[in-house]
This record gives C-alpha cells, sequence and structure tokens, in this order.
C-alpha cells in the first residue's frame, strides 16, 4: 500500500499558495516521483477567515502552528524572517520531520544549529528556493558536483537589484526612477533596502560560500556594497567602455598577504564586459557561474523570484524528501569539513575602474598618476576629458589585478589631492575580456 | 569504523584515467562527501603493459573484466559502445552493484532493461556525464525539477559539431575547412559521421525526452539531420538576417493533428537569433535550455566533452551512489508513468526560413508565394536579390509557424516548378524574436 505523507505548510502567501495549489493539483505526478502520497495536513495562517487563492478544506487551515507540526511528517516553512520561523524549524527537526525552507535570512544566520539537528534527529533539511528562486545551485552545488572542487561562485543572485540595473542601463533612468517602477511593477518592497543594499545578496552569497566550500561562512562574514550609489552617469560610463553594471555576490577560494588559504567573499556593483554571459542576464533574472578544477566554467540561468518559479524549487525538495522518507537515505549532510577561514576583505585582489573629477590644468595627470605609483597600484588603461563650462576635466583610469587595500589607500589620497575636485566613483571589475 | 567501498574502473582512456587520478588525490574529500572510502579495486584494460599516466598498483591493472566487477561495490563503464559494455554493465546490476557510465548510445538502445535490473537488484544506475558532459542536466531532470512540469526541453548537446558551426560563423570557413580544424584540434573524430550526422545528439535528445516526459523514448524515435549540407552561403545569410546556425536537439510535448497529447523529438540545424542566450554558446560549449510549467525557462551552461569535465559528472554520480551504499535510499528511478507517444515528426510545428533559386523574370515571385499558398502556409517576410551574371536570382522567405508535412509539400512543389531553378536551403527557425 501507498505510503501517506502529512505536510504541513506554514505560511500561505505568494509562494505557499502555489505550493498548497501544485500539490493538491499534481498530487498522482508528485507521488509517482516520490513513491508517497502526499497529504496537506495543515496550512498555518494567521487568519483562517482571510480571502485565500488555494482550495483546501476548512479544517485544515489552522493558526496552531505548534500542532500542526507536531502531526506533520514534511514542514514546509514559508513564513520568513527569524521568528516565529527558527523556533517553528527546530521543532520540526526535533520531531524528525523533514524541513524544506526558502528561508535565506534563517539559513544564514542559524545555520549550523539547523544541521545539527538534522544529523541527531537523522532527517533532512532543504533550501534550493533559498538561492536563486528556481535555478538549481543549491543542488548543482550539494550533489552534482560532489566529485570536483569549486574554486569560485560568482552570481547575480538578487532579482530586484538586477531589474533596477538593467532599466538603467537599457533606458538611461536615474537610480531613484528605476527603483520607482520596480516598485510599481512589484519588483521591490516598499522599503526595498535587504534588497538595494546588498544584504539579501549577501545572505545567498554566505550559503553558496558554506556549499561550495565545506566550511561555515556566515551572513556578517561578506563585505556588502549596495547598488544607491550608483548613477546614470556610472552606466553611461560602463557602457562607453564596453560594460554593465551588475550587482555580484562572488565567493572564492584565495590566499591572502601571508599566503593562508582562505575564503573571501563579497557583494558589490561590479562591471562586467558586455561580452561576458553574467552581463547577458536581464530584468528580474538569477545567473550564477561556478568554476570548477575539473568540470570547469558552468553556468546556471533561469528565474530568481516569483510565485511559481519558488514554488517549482520547494516541491523539487519536498519530492527528494518524500522520498527518502520512503526509501531510506537522506540529503547529503552539510560537511563542514574544510573549515577554511574567512579572510579579510582588504587582501582581496581585482580590477578596478576611477572616476575622478580634476582641475583642468597642467600637471594634474602627472600629479594623480603619481598617487597611484607611489601606493603600487599599476594602470592599464586612462582617459581625460574636458568638462568645459566648468574649467573641470574628467578622468576613467582602470587599474591591473590590485589588492584591495591599497586601492582604498590611493582612493584616500586622491580624495585630499589639491588637484582631485572629487572621487566620483570607484567600481570593480570581474570577467575576461 | 569507515565504511570501505570497492570501485572497478572499466576503460582508462581520457576519461577514465581522470577519474582514477581524482579518485586517488581526492580520496579524503570523497570519504567526507559519501561517507565512504574509495578503493580502486581493479582497473580493465585492454593491454595491462601499455603506457598509462594514472598511477595505481601494477596488480590493480587486469585484463578481466567479470573478476573485477564481481568483486566491485561500484562499476564505473568507460568503455563506450554496446558491446561489451552492455554484457558488462548488466552483470554488475544484477550483482546489485552501483553502476556509473557515461555511454549515451547504451542507454539510449538499452536503458530500458538497465533501468529494470536496478529495480529487481535494489541498486542504482547513475549517467550524468552521458549528456552534456560536466553539465548537470540529468540531476536537473531527474531530482531538482521533480516538482515541475517540463514542457520542452532545447538544447546544444553536441560540442563537435558547435565547433564546426561557430568556426564557419566567425570565421567564414567552409563546411570541410572547420571539420578540417576539428579533427586536428582533436574535437572531432577522424570518422566524425556519429557527429556530424547528428547521432551522437539524438541518442542525447532521446535521454532528455526519457528524464523529461517520463516516457520511454529511444533514439530511432528521434527525427535527425545532421550539418554536413550547411553551406558557408546558409552562414552567411543567417548572419545576414540576424541569426546563427546550431544543431539543436529539442524534445517538447506536444499534441499532433488529431489532438493526441505526445512527444516531439527531433535534431536538426537551426536558425537561432543572435540574441537568444543558444546562439552565444561558443566553441565545443554544450548548453540545454528548459522551459517548464512553474520554474519558466532554465538554462544550464557547460563543457560538454573533456576528460577533467567528464570526470566531474562521474564523480558527482560516484558520491551520490556510495553515499546510498552507506546510508541507504537510491537514487530517482526511472520513471515511465506518463508513457506518452512519439508523434509524427511530420506533425511538428516550427518556423522556416528558405533559399531558392530562381529566374529572373517577372512573375516568379508571384508563382512561388503562390505554391506557399496553395498548401496553406503564411509567408512571414521575403527578400529578393539579383545574381546578375547568370540571369538569376535569389528569394529568401521566411515562414510564420507551420507544419512541417505542409512545408516538406511546399518544398516538393518549388522543386518541381519550372521558375525555381534549386531549392539552395530550408532550415527551422528556433527562439524568440
Amino acid at each position: 500500500m501507498e505510503k501517506t505523507l502529512n505536510v504541513a505548510v506554514l505560511g500561505a502567501g505568494t509562494v505557499g499558495s502555489q505550493v498548497i495549489r501544485l500539490i493538491e493539483e499534481k498530487n498522482g505526478e508528485l507521488a509517482a516521483r516520490s513513491g508517497a502520497k502526499l497529504r496537506i495536513s495543515a496550512v498555518v495562517v494567521r487568519d483562517v477567515h482571510a480571502p485565500r487563492d488555494y482550495d483546501v478544506p476548512r479544517e485544515v487551515l489552522t493558526t496552531d502552528a505548534e500542532t500542526a507540526i507536531d502531526e506533520a511528517d514534511i514542514v514546509i516553512e514559508l513564513i520568513g524572517g527569524i521568528e516565529p520561523a527558527f523556533t517553528f524549524v527546530k521543532r520540526a527537526l526535533s520531531n524528525g520531520a523533514t524541513v524544506v525552507t526558502g528561508n535565506k535570512a534563517l539559513l544564514a544566520q542559524h545555520g549550523p544549529e539547523l544541521y545539527e539537528l538534522t544529523a541527531t534527529n537523522d532527517t533532512d533539511l532543504y533550501y534550493e528556493a533559498a538561492v536563486a528562486g528556481a535555478v538549481p545551485i543549491v543542488y548543482g552545488l550539494r550533489e552534482s558536483l560532489a566529485g570536483d572542487t569549486v574554486n569560485r561562485v560568482v552570481g547575480i543572485v538578487n532579482g530586484t537589484t538586477n531589474f533596477i540595473l538593467d532599466q538603467m542601463h537599457t533606458t538611461g533612468a536615474s537610480y531613484e526612477e528605476a527603483l520607482k517602477e520596480a516598485q510599481d511593477l512589484g519588483f521591490a518592497e516598499a522599503d526595498p533596502s535587504a534588497d538595494v543594499d546588498g544584504l539579501d545578496a549577501a545572505a545567498k552569497c554566505a550559503l553558496m560560500a558554506s556549499l561550495a566550500f565545506h566550511s561555515r561562512v556566515a551572513m556578517d562574514d561578506v563585505a556588502v556594497e549596495g547598488i544607491t550609489s550608483i548613477t546614470s552617469k556610472d552606466m553611461e560610463e560602463a557602457a562607453r567602455t564596453g560594460f554593465a553594471i551588475k550587482l555580484l555576490a562572488v565567493a572564492e577560494r584565495r590566499t591572502d598577504d601571508a599566503g593562508t588559504d582562505g575564503i573571501g567573499v563579497r557583494v558589490h556593483p561590479t562591471l562586467v564586459p558586455l561580452t561576458h554571459p553574467l552581463a547577458t542576464v536581464s530584468g528580474a533574472f538569477n545567473a550564477v557561474v561556478l568554476e570548477c578544477e575539473s568540470a570547469g566554467r558552468l553556468m546556471f540561468y533561469g528565474q530568481g523570484a516569483g510565485g511559481a518559479p519558488t514554488a517549482s524549487a520547494v516541491l523539487g525538495d519536498v519530492v527528494a524528501g518524500a522520498s527518502h522518507r520512503v526509501h531510506g537515505g537522506h540529503a547529503p549532510r552539510e560537511s563542514r569539513y574544510a573549515q577554511l577561514p574567512i579572510l579579510d576583505p582588504g587582501t582581496a585582489r581585482t580590477r578596478y575602474q576611477m572616476r575622478l573629477r580634476v582641475e583642468d590644468r597642467a600637471g594634474v595627470l602627472s600629479e594623480v598618476s603619481g598617487i597611484f605609483a607611489r601606493h603600487g597600484v599599476s594602470i592599464l588603461a586612462v582617459t581625460q576629458h574636458q568638462i568645459d563650462r566648468h574649467r573641470e576635466a574628467e578622468i576613467v583610469l582602470s587599474t591591473h589585478t590590485t589588492r584591495e587595500a591599497d586601492l582604498e589607500a590611493v582612493a584616500d589620497a586622491l580624495g585630499k589631492s589639491n588637484a582631485v575636485l572629487s572621487v566620483e566613483s570607484v567600481l570593480r571589475v570581474e570577467g575576461d575580456g
């Protein structure tokens, strides 16, 4: 006789209602794939009388999360945020239930404690939906690349900021205009700070780094810069020199100045050559490039957010979890055997492009380039053009690969120089070509 | 105490020697990930005295495949071809051993019998390396999209033909010149027919369709056209009209003329808009686009061949297989519950571009367009230009979406028309835009 598994869904918002609808509609297919019939035993909501766009028997709706969790074999957590999600997930894992979540904040903050609970209670925690929506990057890192060594993960993992930057790039809109449009279209929240300040990308960066490098990486380890200071002028200058500006999450194995092997994790707006695959990722799409020792360069691309794509990721996890409950075995355990240290971001090495407003007089370029030379930063290319009406000029400099700390020292010294009116922008450059 | 699993490697060519080297070098990491120490118990070769570029104890080398298989927990089959690979894989599965293979021909021909053996002997068969090398498309279809419905799979899955077409596109080389270069660089075999005739892509197309649609699809079900008739002139005309020519494997759910739901599977050179992600896949790279009901459009991109990338795929499977042997459970069973029929390729619907050489006289265009109209094929765009010195003209026509059988009837009728000197090329068009 086919086994029936009780599924409790915590939170029935955009993603949750799609998950419920799909479990109801595709019950036969999901049973054929997992070996178990999935029965929605509870949908935990704040108000059981609120209007809803999914169809479950009235008695399944409840505000009593504890009972719902205690009666479930599989708990799908889609509340988001730290509490009460953390308490609920701990309760479910302690019961030995399988947990599927899309809660990157919870995992980035309390992941290790939760992974510990899966081991002690011999159960599984799945979170494909927590990173890049429908893009199966957690599967890729956790399962299919289990026989390879990942050296670098570079991704566009926040659809809101990618939409805003893409709008600025293609329409010439200002940051404020593009943000407004993203908000009007539902791609950005009324309070967009978690997205535009890079915090959402940082949480995902920490999760990808943990998986890729088998080490503990927390959200606080990630050096973060958001996109709020990117101007139309930056976009224009990027396009003119053959680049798009993208908010990239970068996680890499590297060594620091003392030769220590470790991990660098950072999120920042970045110049990406227009010929690079990541430059072509438009709108609210996500993409992640993995650089692996044997596999070489792999790219995963798809929709990073939205009810249906995220529900697809959740259901893939539900089928895997259900299958393990029926047939035995479990998801790969979070292995932190490598335990590489997190390195000082100042020791990271990248290329830079810097834009300066300077006095339009003889000797300025020599003064500016002297500052670079004194800090050991090698200049790759420089262009200067006059801005007539102000008796000012603009200098755009790009550097060879350089230490972040050295570049910061250059920027400081330039800020203090009499010849320099202002440092207009400092952007990192990623990608060959 | 940590469990030790015996691993027999059948065939130590380009991929096999990399697999052996990586198992030896990364034994600690692989053990941490799988929960078992992997011990290479046998390497089955034709000649134990032949020179080799991997380091195993002399006594591990053997020509006795049967004994090697009978003593192994995990058998890695990298011999290729049908026999003796088929006999060896059956023996291993019947023993209850886990089998990892990259042999698409074997799977496309004898898959169902082998999947049956995994079920009756409670073991697993893995074959990530059989489709698109390091690109984890088997994982994607088999595991991460288990909660979604895949409607369409479109991929560049043969690196040799992609290299040849890419060379023709970028350098203006003829097919023969580009093939010669591919052979010189080791991207094409001395006898390139399996690649250039589309048979390798057809085997992969059948495997992807089986996984995506939970139905049995054999290689013979795939309608195949190779790239040998593609000319520099086709390439030039494609580029002029904003397209690249790619050999695509297409597997799709569709309905036929009678409204029967089923599967279409085909491999053919195709015009792809230069703005489409697949058009940017260059050299020997592979990429697969999945169109899914909930997840929307996903793309996987990476190296489709070569020793190291293929070894990465093999080792990912070895870790999964080892983990299941240690912790229980198994890979998702091949589920053929949908059993959709394979539809007549004549009922497929795509857009076409056709290039004709015609007499340069009044009334020809009207005659040509009349033939399209009589067969109910709607023309989207047409351009005509003179080829002065021959008193000939060339007509390039593109159609709206049309039935393949109708288009064939048009091509036949055009061939018989007095106005038409020759039908120079007929190419399908895929991708929006």
